[in-house]
């Protein structure tokens, strides 16, 4: 098969690393399907470089809209702006399990990261990840990653409706989390296409985890925004292992690479500034917002205090949440800092 | 009871006709609950002016957000600016089913229809509609209306993560949608508080709604679309009926009444031009925009069409769909008028 011709509308990428990176998560029409376990497919994917897709498959992903009179379809949210300054001050960080409800979450989180570590084949230590590894970690946790915020905003929505109550701004960030998310998620598959068993690991993640965190937002939203924030913490820790490694020189296939079309777009990025590299420094910023806001949500009242992110402040000169990256709080602003002393 | 005391944190009514207005909806804690079917209910609705809810359940509407810190938190989507003239070329329309998909849309939105109309004791012929009546109907008709575009927002989002496609801006505009309705509902709610029956409808009808609209969507978006396009022309009939009420003089209690303060900043209502009257005039424009905006979504490809209403063109000099009301089309823009001949 001829591994050559363009996803979607644009390729950036040279061909040479477009083809390679093409092959990575590609486990589908293999020669056999007879290991299909977890472990067993990650054998595979290290020693089995083909996809058999056919052509007409690939055209799926990103389809050219067909649409002669329409020029482009901006994004939804548009990404606030990041300087470089602010996006290499972002850290690594943990908030403090204090509460019952704070104890849960991080435990949640814990799993899901073991099930996670296990299933892209992620290791402690240096040099043991491969660019192939990353992407499939990458692509399985934004697929997932997406789900909080829609369904937390939905229920929002619907609250507000069926008990005639103010929402206070929080679907807005919610929604845009979202959006956000899913933006990682479409950047990300514009570089590598999953197999049939990354989809099908997807499907089933999605399908588990939209039911599990509807349910579990009825019954304590407090303690769902906690976990998100827990996640998010990993989610930082997974990019800035990404970008030391690519600093030093462990994964040479990233280092040339362009970042794809959507992602310019999307983040603005400036000429220039467009590697693999810059990209992740982006998406990494963008955790680590989640990680504060879903942690400053944690600690509010949640039928009752507006949404910080979206407020206008009495005194604006003071630091207050925002969009952007002006004023990090790692571990989330606590009530009093945003709603006032009551 | 004593029912001169404010909703939430502004009394923009006078004190003597918000006093009658409140009473409207109420059935709660009355004297008798020996009748709670429907018909029986209106009857007492018509008949009992007294609301007994105790002034600490009242505070529960709209609590003035206890933050001292923050001054507003604005709308999460800004409402487009319609002129008077816009609003007023506004009229009653009918978009011809013609396929059967159509013709299920029509036939669910007659029954739907069937069902308020009982509710609400809605009937042809001049003056007898009162302000209650319209109330009661414009309250439920809001609460169930601020469903499909979030379930269908969420479930393009599922969708677009779950398959790996792009959304090309649909969510946008579904998300939207619900927003300006759940505005709508809340902008009501400022002037009548539903009694326990009324809430006991609205959570019934939200649940059966949503499961239903929920499985539709997967089953048939288009003909879900199609189904909020002849919704949306029944919302512009009752929303007409109202304002040439007001008009004719059959609804006196409306004609001095001021619309909320809620109101008034998420329309950005001019000065003197605040009635009832205008706030009936804004309401009935976004239901003339849901109407064009579903139709329209009706008539395209779900997977692979961008959004014609989030869209940039390639020559904006030519007219489009847009979020205002410059180009209304009330049947809805064909395929080819959007995106053009393929
Ligand atoms: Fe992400
Ligand atoms: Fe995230
Ligand atoms: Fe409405
Ligand atoms: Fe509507």
């Amino acid at each position: 098969m001829n591994c050559t011709r363009t996803i979607g509308t644009s390729t950036i990428l040279p061909k040479q690393s477009a083809a390679q990176v093409f092959k990575i998560l590609n486990g589908s029409g293999a020669v056999t399907y007879s290991r299909p376990a977890f472990v067993g497919l990650q054998q595979q994917w290290s020693s089995r470089p083909f996809s058999t897709s056919k052509p007409s498959k690939w055209r799926e992903y990103f389809p050219k809209p067909d649409a002669p009179s329409i020029r482009e379809t901006p994004p939804a949210w548009p990404h606030p702006v990041y300087t470089e300054e602010q996006m290499k001050q972002v850290e690594i960080a943990h908030r403090e399990a204090k509460s019952m409800s704070d104890k849960v979450a991080v435990a949640f989180v814990r799993t899901l990261r073991w099930g996670l570590d296990i299933a892209s084949g992620y290791r402690h230590g240096k040099g043991t990840m491969t660019e192939r590894r990353y992407m499939i970690r990458n692509i399985f946790l934004e697929s997932v990653a997406g789900v909080p915020g829609i369904v937390a905003g939905m229920l929002r929505h619907l609250h507000s409706m069926r008990k005639m109550k103010r929402d206070n701004g929080w679907m807005e960030s919610l929604l845009e989390e979202s959006y956000n998310e899913r933006m990682h998620l479409l950047t990300f598959l514009k570089m590598a296409e999953p197999g049939w068993f990354m989809r099908l690991m997807v499907l089933g993640a999605q399908g588990v985890f939209f039911n599990a965190f509807f349910l579990a937002y009825i019954v304590s939203p407090k303690t769902c925004h906690r976990f998100v924030g827990y996640l998010e913490e990993e989610a930082v820790i997974t990019y800035t292992r990404e970008i030391e490694d690519i600093d030093a020189g462990r994964l040479p296939m990233w280092e040339k690479m362009q970042a794809p079309d959507i992602a310019i777009k999307y983040w603005n990025m400036p000429e220039g500034k467009r590697t693999m590299r810059d990209l992740l420094l982006y998406i990494r910023a963008d955790e680590s917002k989640h990680r504060e806001v879903n942690h400053t949500l944690g600690n509010l009242d949640q039928n009752n205090d507006p949404n910080p992110y979206v407020s206008k402040y009495k005194d604006e000169s003071q630091p207050h949440p925002g969009k952007d990256l002006k004023h990090q709080k790692p571990t989330g602003w606590d009530r009093e800092e945003v709603i006032g002393k009551l």
